[in-house]
């Protein structure tokens, strides 16, 4: 792996690296995060459906448009044309908290890493936009990416789960 | 405390709320989170100055500026001028990580909550676009609102810190 | 009534209008719309929940999100913090319909028409979104504001509704 | 035709739609809607030129700019790189309105219906804005896709017109 | 005058300040600028009108809309709500220029010099943007703040011009 | 070269240039531009660093973000995906002013050189801002294209650098 931060030059100014020599190839990233509440918060979000107050719905929406939002966002991102962006939020009673996974693809010269973890951060943010009436103490933790794949550095896999 | 979801309407449907008849207050929100990474890239990040590779003053530009974007990024947030927004950037060698603890303030009819949490996210997330090369296995933990003033509400402290 | 367009100076060049001495008051802006279908697509929708496919949730979502963006969209439109914004979604079996009524409200110096308006359009639009993959020939119909409050102008209801 | 709401995965939660497989091919879409208003409200618009009140050379440029925000309003919308956008407006004297036709192409892997319509709609609610201090009753009709072609579904023309 | 550069704290590090203790005035910015060109190419300019090429008139547009980005585009600035945005541009044939003079206002706490210049910029920018198929080496000269009024610093006027 | 403007079609109406029929080549655009000072705002700028108020290292962020704004700003631009962003600024003591040279590339169906134009402006623009508190009178020169390569109207240079 590099060891040097690719986002300076070598006067160690930041810049919008040069990916115009990267290949357009199949990239695929997966992020995951979550949020940590009371139980009574976790079981108002479980009583809700589209009827009344649909909470995980509304932060998928969020969390999608945000993907889109990344090269807005972080300065040095490069913009990107998604093909795909799939959230999945699982609700775990046991730990009184709400898991989020995110998987976003492309067709283009660099990953989509950013992109999956902007979309974890702004989802599990809405769920906290939305609750915290009842439950200012939530806590956002274990916001990180999983895998990717694709593109010259090739595979990676988070070393605490491979 | 309320035990609503303030966020739905009595027929359970997402609305933004009416904070019409809501006071003019001078409201403040303090919030943090953190990043661990591999001691080495600590040490890059520490040899950073602006004039080879200053990661965490990127950071800082890019966290303010998120604020400024809350709104726009959390489907139900009222829009709201900021007066101040600080953010400061604590790198702690003995856990490998990066601190960051926001202060966002207003004069206005709602809360800053949503938009210093929104900060302390983006300028997390972008040290770890910057560290990414060398990094990739970096997460993002401890998310969450430390103390807010000003509204009806009043003063919160977050029970763990108080 | 004004029979001047007021978006033009006296050379008649595009301006944004001086609202500095207009009162900070309470203003509502009330408008509606409607996208109608195939029989069988309102059928969809009505199947639709949120372990399903909610269609009307996430239309009124994206309504909500485009009434804070209408400075942005409007070239001559002031920008304004909205205190209020309601979305209602009624679907009408009888002639196929969706019907889409929103209502805004501010404290400031100018109306929220067009941020009602814009809201309809955006709701409307990602129903026909969702929705364009079993039926491309949905129309949206009957745009219109219906009423608003507040400001020097006054109060104005559709003559077609009063 | 595909009898399913493709935004909705097998569970039923709304994604962005993987179109990563998809050819890059040449893809049109038009879409058309118009404004109905008082006719001395036609007749305002109708004296103006670039000298004193361009409504139309004004809600043209809007129109333009709002194509290339389709994937920030509409949710689920995949971000596309536009190749053109065209916009003819036609007075109407008889019917008191203006139509709009939109025209947009783009090389990629999903359509540009939702471009087309999009700037539809913020062209005719520009018109809206620059004439509502004369004429607050005017409604937006009849906005739909009229004709698309290029892409896996085929060509399609709207019914009511082939 | 101020000798600190006040957008740096104590540390030296970046964040926007608070201006929070201000008092909401009138506030008054003015700034100019202008683009030379080839006499062939303000002849060109010149022809135009809303029936055939109206660059002057969509510089305009874009101008007054990028003053309501500012916030967006200038990292450390203060989102403000404008009152009024004027525009006026001059050709000027002795010299092959196009003169440029932006004038914006506000009832708020910060100033809105940056909102002006903004303007400016993105003006000339348009103009360059629509004629750079005949006119490449057009540049853009002296733009700056011509005067100010408002707030706590009180009125300033361009040494040059006073 | 053309002595059309090509952004009006044949009725003079704005439009957004068809390049679907351009191929995606190597492009390359280069511009620059300068802010004048007082000597001693030059001062301050040239005791800062990333300790203590790194202007420069703040304006050339804001720069590289504005550059993926530009379709956003520049009405008739086409949206594009940047593949480099760089740039220089050069303190120059004896003229009391910053330059600023900006370089970006594509590999696409139209020119960058507009992405480069608005980030010259936006960097400089920036260094105004967090100057302005000890030299409002500072004023930006000499903004300009310096040279383009790729296309089908192939490599410019601008004459006065040739």
């Amino acid at each position: 792996m590099n060891d040097q931060l690719t986002h300076f030059n070598t006067q160690g100014q930041a810049h919008m690296v040069d990916v115009g020599e990267k290949h357009f190839t199949h990239r695929i990233a997966v992020a995951e995060g979550r949020i940590d509440m009371q139980p009574q918060t976790l079981e108002k979000i479980l009583q809700g459906d589209h009827k009344k107050g649909d909470v995980l719905g509304i932060a998928r929406i969020a969390g999608i448009m945000a993907a889109k939002k990344t090269a807005d966002l972080i300065p040095l991102c490069h913009p990107l044309a998604l093909t795909k962006v799939d959230i999945e939020l699982t609700p775990q009673t046991s730990t009184a908290s709400v898991h989020c996974c995110v998987s976003v693809e492309t067709r283009g010269q660099t990953g989509v890493e950013m992109e999956a973890l902007t979309a974890v951060q702004i989802t599990l943010l809405t769920i906290y936009d939305m609750c915290k009436a009842i439950d200012k103490g939530m806590s956002m933790e274990g916001i990180r990416l999983l895998q990717k794949s694709g593109g010259k550095s090739g595979d990676w896999t988070h070393p605490a789960t491979s």
